[in-house]
């Protein structure tokens, strides 16, 4: 039995080490353009067109040339010949107005060359071959100009995380594929003779839940989970199963056996895989001191506790940013952050510390209420949704606005109001 | 041509007798529980067992019967037999301790009988099968109690929308399958001469890139979407597609051909499918006067006009309230409100109004700013992330507090911090 207290890295350390010897995975994927909603641009796009490649009407009304109804008023209205009709279909080519000329268009219409505004259709009077304008329009009136809405050029940036409405105007000026970052593979592995008789009992309970809700947290996120099954609490099982798994992902995560006891293996398993590899057991982290950091083969490894809640504090102080970084995004960019005013004081600690957060939705802004509670209880996460990272030394003092991190981005819909 | 302006009719009232004519859909779904994230439960949750089961260990560390170490001090230590060792996955009858008896226990393990508190491993010294204590831990000390997580009883509501860690406390109690609300199916058809001729010249482009944005921004929502592709504006068309559809899904949105054009068909369109169906248009609502709803063989519709911004506000000012409805949700819950600072004067309008806007994050709080433009302008989508819904004859002042709805909830992890 190692009883001996580990030597305690600072997160912000670890993460910069294994910043520093790991690169952003690659090369670009390319896909549909149709699936790659919540992907992250691998390039600059610039859009090849005008949208609207012509100038639109905007209105059901009548096309015109401004200069033809100079005079049009209630009392001496103007009469046009309407020469034909167009519709969002029609080619602005179709037909060619001359001075005296009208044309009928729809709603999203070209506007016929020659016509430079359009008159609604609620404002003329249309009698047989002919349509009677009571009021000059502007030039330009009721139109919708070519490349109003998107110009030639640049239109979304490397490194965006694709909307609906980018999928869209992606769509928009034509574009079928597209380059995106790769999605990091990540495996969660959970270690513990107690899952292993659990699921010898009973085989439908193999997933384990807490592989389950890390995995589910990381649903919303640009990465694939695979939960890679249960280990027993030996090291040579452990051994090799990270060995097989190392080559087909990106990031490991462990659970379970990280702590100071016999059967506590993770740590001398996972250092035992590659001559070279580095394995470090102690964080600055609380709770989640014996959280355990590596990289072993190149790959990063998050080994966290078997402890729901220091589980949990692990997850999204340390494999989330290194999300961010396999992904080649800016660091707490994965999540979302919104303001709240915390209601009770913070503890300042040293180190570390993930504290849970339950928001809820007052007059004036959101409240962040911590829940406090024991390391192993799942109903702390129930009770909250959402958490802030307490830097360590640091605390926050009630009244104070802080940033609040939601555990997933859907979280947000589960605000009650008071 | 049908130039006679529409009666209008407020967006409360059509949603009103929408509601009120049709039901919430059923039966409830069984299904499993991994797959459950993000389902609306239909039944409420109960659990058979207490979490944990038995006393548990924090620590890894001696568990012990407190009264055995009643004098126990730094000067006066009291020395303990080691009587075995628990894990995780034993059991708590393993072990029965007698007064003077330890045993090791790692995190997690459960407490042999007889024993009530736990002292960590670091505070002991071990010497074969001694163990020195040197302090009197307190009853229930390092142990969480049986049920102290979750107890037998109510353990979450119907109508919860299932989060991770629900779905891992179910996992946690033994559930495996769940009861949840079906998820109503919606159609997208897109009518459009131009968009026939644009997919005829180009097949790739046959989705619409309006129908694409509308089934993305409800990618997020406990429903199924369908695009139902392309229809020219010809009246028997449209509703030959209808009537097709209409048995297979639960809420069908059209988008094009509602104006008061030559080709906007859609309203006759679908008022011809059945005899005693209801089709209004006209709404109270801006953009998108020219929406209309309806009520055909039993299924809800909103036609929305084929402008992008009027699209979106009848997608979330009647197509989003009645989804809510359609899951047996109450109002205004599928998508999150957060509470943002406007930062300018809204106008006052007679009419439900739709303003996009866009977050950004300041040092105490969300700002919220209104992004304007024309109607067809995809672009003021991608330069918002959420809207509000303004009351008819109300405006928001600047620096007032107003909730927005961003488009979906992973909007918000795109929120610039200024």
């Amino acid at each position: 039995m190692r009883h001996s207290k580990p030597s305690l890295l600072d997160v912000a350390d670890a993460l910069a080490k294994l910043r520093e010897k790991i690169p952003a995975i690659g090369p670009a994927e390319e896909m549909g353009v149709d699936e790659s909603i919540e992907r992250v641009l691998a390039r600059d796009i610039y859009s090849q067109v005008d949208i609207p490649a012509h100038d639109l009407s905007l209105m059901d009304g009548y096309a015109l040339r401004s200069a033809s109804a100079t005079r049009a008023s209630r009392r001496h209205p103007v009469q046009l010949k309407v020469t034909g009709e167009l519709y969002p279909s029609s080619s602005p080519n179709e037909l060619r107005l001359r001075s005296g000329d009208a044309a009928y268009v729809a709603t999203g219409a070209p506007l016929p060359r020659g016509a430079d505004s359009v008159v609604m259709v609620e404002n003329v009077e249309r009698s047989g071959s002919h349509v009677t304008i009571f009021r000059k329009p502007a030039i330009g009136e009721s139109v919708a100009k070519r490349g109003e809405d998107i110009r030639r050029g640049l239109l979304l940036r490397k490194g965006t995380v694709l909307r609906a409405q980018d999928v869209g105007a992606l769509r928009g000026i034509g574009r079928k594929r597209v380059q995106v970052a790769q999605r990091p593979r990540v495996g969660i592995l959970s270690v513990g003779d107690e899952l292993v008789r659990q699921a010898s009992q009973d085989p439908t309970m193999a997933v384990g839940n807490y592989a389950l809700i890390l995995s589910l947290f990381l649903r919303e996120l640009p990465v694939t989970v695979e939960i890679l099954g249960i280990c027993p609490d030996r090291l040579e099982r452990v051994r090799q199963k990270v060995k097989e798994t190392l080559d087909r992902i990106d990031l490991l995560i462990t659970t379970g056996g990280t702590s100071a006891g016999a059967k506590d293996i993770v740590v001398d398993a996972l250092a035992s895989v590659e001559e070279g590899g580095w394995i470090h057991r102690g964080l600055r982290l609380r709770p989640g001191h014996t959280t355990a950091v590596g990289l072993v083969r190149g790959k990063p490894i998050v080994a966290l506790p078997g402890v729901i809640i220091p589980a949990v504090a692990g997850l999204y102080a340390l494999a989330v940013p290194l999300l961010e970084h396999l992904i080649g995004l800016p660091q707490e960019t994965l999540l979302p952050k919104v303001p709240a005013v915390i209601d009770s004081d913070t503890k300042k600690r040293n180190v570390l510390s993930f504290q849970p957060l339950r928001l809820s939705r007052h007059k004036n802004g959101l409240v962040a209420t911590p829940v406090g509670g024991g390391a192993g209880l799942l109903s702390r996460l129930i009770d909250s949704n959402g958490f802030v990272l307490v830097p360590p030394k640091s605390e926050y003092k009630r009244g104070e606005t802080i940033d609040v991190t939601p555990y997933a981005p859907s979280e947000l819909t589960h605000i009650e109001e008071i």
